[in-house]
């Protein structure tokens, strides 16, 4: 839909795994033609997208290096990036280019029924190259994603996956951790809880089947995080526990700090 | 501006300490009499309400004594209990009583050009007797900010304690602690963090003095909780550190039943 509304392809293809979603995807403007066939959707195709569940993105992409030439560009919407574009880079080898993304987009939402041209608009899109990828290659991925509106970041993907995992699959761990914490602890918290609580878990509301694909995809990167978190955390509890004001406030300052700079 | 838009009081007076706010609070309808002498404004008055720092409540309390009645109910707004209501009870003896309120209301904005009298509507205030606290006294605290708009808890000082401690002391320093962690770790944030970020350290923004002075009033009850979600988090950190994604999803999924209740 963002595709079509921003001219930023002239055929749009589509593929599905059900006739149903096909039929109702041939019913819309903004798709050229859809399919349950991956090669019908492929052949020709300057760019491919697989938009798919993390660990489904590899699989996909050995099943679709045949119909490629070696003109194609293919991209994904993962959220993790390493073991991805290293994979998917050797199935593809001289057959294709495949150039990582991930687009920071998206809602709590799912379905075509709740789909929305401006998702991009404004927000962040990875592109991570491989060693392989030539400068052409990259800016023509960026420039996809820029069409859509988004804020385009060219970054290695393994300093893209330390990158996500501070600052966005850790903060989501943490917000699970207080929320399910509370489970326990504190079931009755709705009556009396505040807009606070209800903005530091709203994240932990996500779907735990996807989340832990994205856990596991980028596993390492994550466990160094969480543990940098553990030694963070535990600085406030003795700065508590010792009675120490001071301490204390200059952590809460820090915080404040870097909460203001967002 | 909340008590006389809903008739809550007959008379209302107010103590500050600096003359331009006495000035000022003398030109608005919804203060009677404004002073900087606390005799003026205490005397023969059937509530009174300590709006001030959590450090300092106890002494004020001390202070106003002499001008009390033993019809006078005292109460505050200071977010921990059981030290305010322990100290401010032996304070006042048998010459007026004093009630604990929490009114879980109030935004990262402060000033009288801030003031908004729908502030309380819909919002929980917890009311925490003593031992001591005659059953029509509570029930005269809690009419008063339930006129105001607010729903109202009456609980325990000590229960009271527990409570905050888990449902927003520690979140407050969960957020805080992924914020300045991310100060040292992740400076750069802001170029790609999303609205996850933002929600989960939105409380963090708040003023670090402030917050030293809640935590350390509720220290014993901040520390256990403190505890417990280390001992949450470490969970995580394990499941997914022995490859086990289905305790790291059941994990999440208690943290989303927590979060979808509230």
């Amino acid at each position: 839909m963002a595709t079509k509304d921003t001219a930023a392809a002239e055929n749009i293809r589509i593929w599905a795994r059900r006739h149903e979603a096909v039929d109702a995807l041939n019913q819309k403007d903004w798709c050229n033609q859809a399919s349950i066939d991956l090669k019908t959707v492929c052949e020709g195709a300057d760019l491919v997208i697989i938009c798919a569940p993390v660990n489904r993105i590899i699989e996909l992409t050995s099943t679709i290096s045949p119909f490629l030439s070696t003109e194609t560009i293919v991209t994904d919407v993962g959220s993790a990036k390493t073991n991805i574009v290293k994979e998917c880079t050797a199935i593809l080898s001289d057959q294709a280019c495949f150039i990582g993304s991930h687009p920071m987009a998206g809602s709590e939402k799912t379905g075509m029924e709740n789909a929305q041209s401006t998702l991009f608009n404004g927000k962040v899109c990875f592109v991570t190259p491989s060693e392989k990828s030539s400068v052409e290659n990259v800016q023509k991925v960026s420039k996809f994603w820029e069409d859509l509106g988004s804020k385009v970041i060219v970054e290695t993907p393994e300093k893209h996956d330390e990158l996500t995992a501070k600052g966005s699959h850790s903060p989501h761990i943490i917000s699970a951790a207080l929320a399910s914490y509370l489970d326990e602890s504190c079931p009755n918290a709705v009556d009396f809880c505040g807009n606070g609580l209800r903005d530091t878990t709203r994240i932990a509301a996500g779907d735990p089947g996807l989340w832990t694909e994205i856990i596991f995809q980028n596993r390492e990167e994550i466990l160094k995080s969480l543990s940098d978190f553990q030694i963070e955390i535990e600085k406030y509890r003795e700065a508590i526990a010792k009675n120490d004001p001071e301490m204390t406030k200059s952590l809460l300052a820090k915080g404040k700090k870097f909460r203001d700079s967002l």
